[in-house]
């Protein structure tokens, strides 16, 4: 399904004409238009998913198989010193366009990319009750 | 394949005993050691793959299956504000353990983590550039 005000549907879609790097049936990958850094792109599914919690699992697995064949073709054209896939959910995490996509960073020395967080520490029986409940929900 | 001198290698196929979330035939999910945030979980495939680059199709996909499968997990257990996918390659973009692996990071306001970059602009003739030199890697 397209929802109809959405730029990601129209631009995956090509209602609105993009830079499209790679397109299949299921995905358009574009470049972003105010990219990190150089070869900067966005792996988005032609369908309308507002966000990873509603992927289905084709479509999930299609993805990460074209973010692998994305990321050598960068890796082999670019030369970067480094590459991240970030895919980002809710406003708090980032997002900011709510049309499921996964972004491929190349990375250089320098840039002005940051990803990074303080590393924490969780007492034992903390853990423990974090880990029954995510499992009751698997 | 396993190389011997891997911590991943250890911990994904239970050498060493570690908090394992959840586990499969391909990969084991379990919580980091010094985390992010309440949640955070690290994605590890059985099999050694230094990083994204010389992942196999069929590990990719059901890599990201679980990941979905591990998202809404956490959603509906945590409810984080947002949750975060992240996946680092070479030390320039944050990899610092070097067997693939993809981190879920549930995110809630005033956590320390960072994902964040300055959007940059390139022009028409240099995006057609990139674009070439990628697509002749495809």
């Amino acid at each position: 399904m397209k929802k109809d005000d959405c730029i990601f549907c129209k631009l995956a879609n090509g209602i609105i004409p993009t830079n499209s790097l790679y397109e299949d049936e299921t995905v358009n990958v574009i470049f972003d238009a105010g990219p990190a850094t150089k070869g900067h792109v966005l792996i988005i599914p032609k369908e309308h998913f507002d966000d990873i919690y509603s992927l289905d699992d084709k479509t999930a697995e299609h993805i990460f198989k074209v973010a692998v064949k994305i990321a050598n073709a960068v890796n082999r054209a670019l030369k970067p010193d480094g590459l991240n896939v970030v895919q980002n959910n809710g406003e708090a995490a980032g997002q900011t366009v709510f049309h499921f996509h996964t972004h491929i960073i190349p990375r250089y020395k320098n840039d002005t990319v940051d990803i990074g967080w303080i590393p924490g520490k969780v007492s034992d029986e903390e853990l423990k009750s974090i880990k029954e409940k995510i499992a009751e929900e698997l």
